[in-house]
């Protein structure tokens, strides 16, 4: 019997675009469908006086440079920002001006012919520790980044939750303190008042002042000072997590408070949507086990006892919004 | 031509058992699917020394009296406590002895042969007042019971959202204010410990108490102590809302005070969650308009501005949990 003809596969590898618009950073990427590995990676930092359309050009000249001509399957966006990801139109940017009503899902689509979906950067990090991190398996789970600021993004189901308008994941200004210090927002104590980076250096350049004022002779912080030079206006959030891991009592004391909010935020959210596990990333998270101790204890003693979840740290760090992206890439082709 | 037969159709009406476990109540009810009137309706009060077996014996009898051998097509079960509604296990009871890991849906099962639903009341409310009450066409709701105490239920995407373990919708420990009074649950402040209608009672105790003492000459409260003549011990969540509507200032502090932390807690549950509405049942939310307008004003104020909700009356009364009850057996049957 003659042979039968081996067949020939011609495999078309589907790959993906995921965009990240940062804030202070931009970044472009690209991944083969299926793999974990980008297939090119190129980012670029946002100029001091960025603007959307200077904004947009970086992003355009890092598409072509990554695609060199040929055409993804789809484009996954992540916006530092609030997005009404049903149509995909940029509400506004907290950091660069012109975001204003912004059709990005509209204008990329025009441009590159593909199908593009874009969420905010809490939603599309939430999406991309779910695909690819920490939250993998888990059917539920809420992402918090605490970071120059707080937010959260939400999975139940296994889907995103985006709320009625695309607001869910707002813990950053849940009030966990209403006899706290004055928020951004006008209100008091909310958990981003006391846990983000920029706002605990905030507070502990406030005591050290306050208490150089007073005459009661005890002096604090010696090691936050000598850190700066006496230069209080260069404190960050960074610094004062680095002066409590030196033993500085002060900054131990700032950095305690950042990590009580965040771990009464974090059993409030137990106690109302019982989800499965809370995933932590952003730049205060990295502040060091005595941290993470007291996220967990407070965390703990706010839920209630028959209220079970996990906290543990995100794996994808700064990529978490570009795996997020192509999470999202994937879900338009499936 | 001769006319066509007159078809005739054999309409076989499907109907539903519903029934409520309230803690002091007892409830069952029939419905034809499709109505929006009970069939029959029968209640009965839990006697004082009620156990699980008084429950269950009371609950026969008034499913005999309703049925009368009839079989209903499924039966749906509003239970007064922690549920794990994917197995219908009751975990306890916070009001009858005995009810630790009964497993109600199992024995429905075995003795009524049809299929059994059961859940929490507050989930179950929640369902009734998204398909028959305030929530209908409506993909997103909290509601929120404030009575003996304050639970809530979740709709998200059109169906209830229970939790990984079947505990969310728990706003009652919700910790709004971290310096306030010492709840049952062991925190400060939560939302249960200012609201509830029991817990109001006792803080208008304390202060009527702790000003009587104080030697200040100025009293308060005249309204209040003439409701109940003095004694103290009578005075009941209603009846400081009573005070309130009368001009009794002090009624009016203790009330403002439980609007303040209901306030709060939406506020908080709206940036969270941004859900479409929030429906408010339970005897508390009967004490009057300036308890409402706080409530409103608060959650306004908590609640960043980008997010929108809307807060309304539940409309199904005490009936919530038994038309819950209809709607999940209504589940089982599509």
């Amino acid at each position: 019997m003659p042979k039968a003809p081996v067949p020939i596969f011609i495999i078309v590898m589907a790959f993906i675009l995921a965009l990240d618009f940062g804030g202070t950073k931009l970044a472009a990427a690209t991944v083969n469908v299926g793999s974990r590995e980008w297939l090119r990676y190129e980012s670029r930092l946002s100029p001091a006086n960025a603007d959307v359309l200077s904004d947009l050009d970086i992003m355009r000249s890092l598409i072509d440079s990554l695609l060199k001509g040929s055409k993804p399957d789809a484009i996954g966006v992540s916006f530092g920002g609030p997005v009404d990801a049903a149509t995909g139109l940029v509400r506004l940017s907290h950091h660069v001006p012109g975001w204003e009503n912004i059709p990005l899902k509209d204008l990329l689509e025009e441009e590159y012919r593909v199908p593009v979906t874009v969420d905010n950067d809490a939603n599309v990090a939430a999406l991309g520790e779910h695909r690819f991190g920490a939250g993998q398996g888990y059917e539920s789970l809420f992402y918090i980044t605490i970071s120059t600021g707080v937010g959260g993004g939400w999975i139940l189901n296994g889907k995103p939750w985006r709320g009625a308008s695309g607001m869910a994941g707002e813990i950053g200004h849940m009030v966990v303190d209403p006899h706290g210090p004055v928020c951004l927002c006008g209100k008091r104590g909310c958990v981003e008042r006391l846990a983000s980076g920029p706002y605990m250096a905030q507070n502990a350049r406030e005591i050290l002042a306050a208490e150089s004022l007073s005459r009661k002779g005890i002096v604090r912080g010696e090691i936050l000072r000598n850190l700066v030079g006496d230069n209080l206006s260069l404190l960050t959030g960074q610094l004062v997590s680095q002066a409590a891991a030196e033993g500085d009592n002060l900054a131990q004391e700032v950095l305690q408070k950042a990590a009580w909010a965040l771990g009464v935020g974090i059993g409030n959210v137990a106690n109302l949507m019982n989800p499965q596990r809370f995933v932590l990333g952003g730049g205060v998270t990295k502040a060091g086990e005595a941290f993470w101790q007291v996220v967990r204890r407070v965390a703990r003693e706010t839920a209630l006892p028959e209220v079970n979840f996990e906290i543990v740290r995100a794996v994808l760090g700064d990529d978490a919004p570009l795996w997020g992206a192509v999470a999202l890439g994937l879900e338009v082709l499936h």
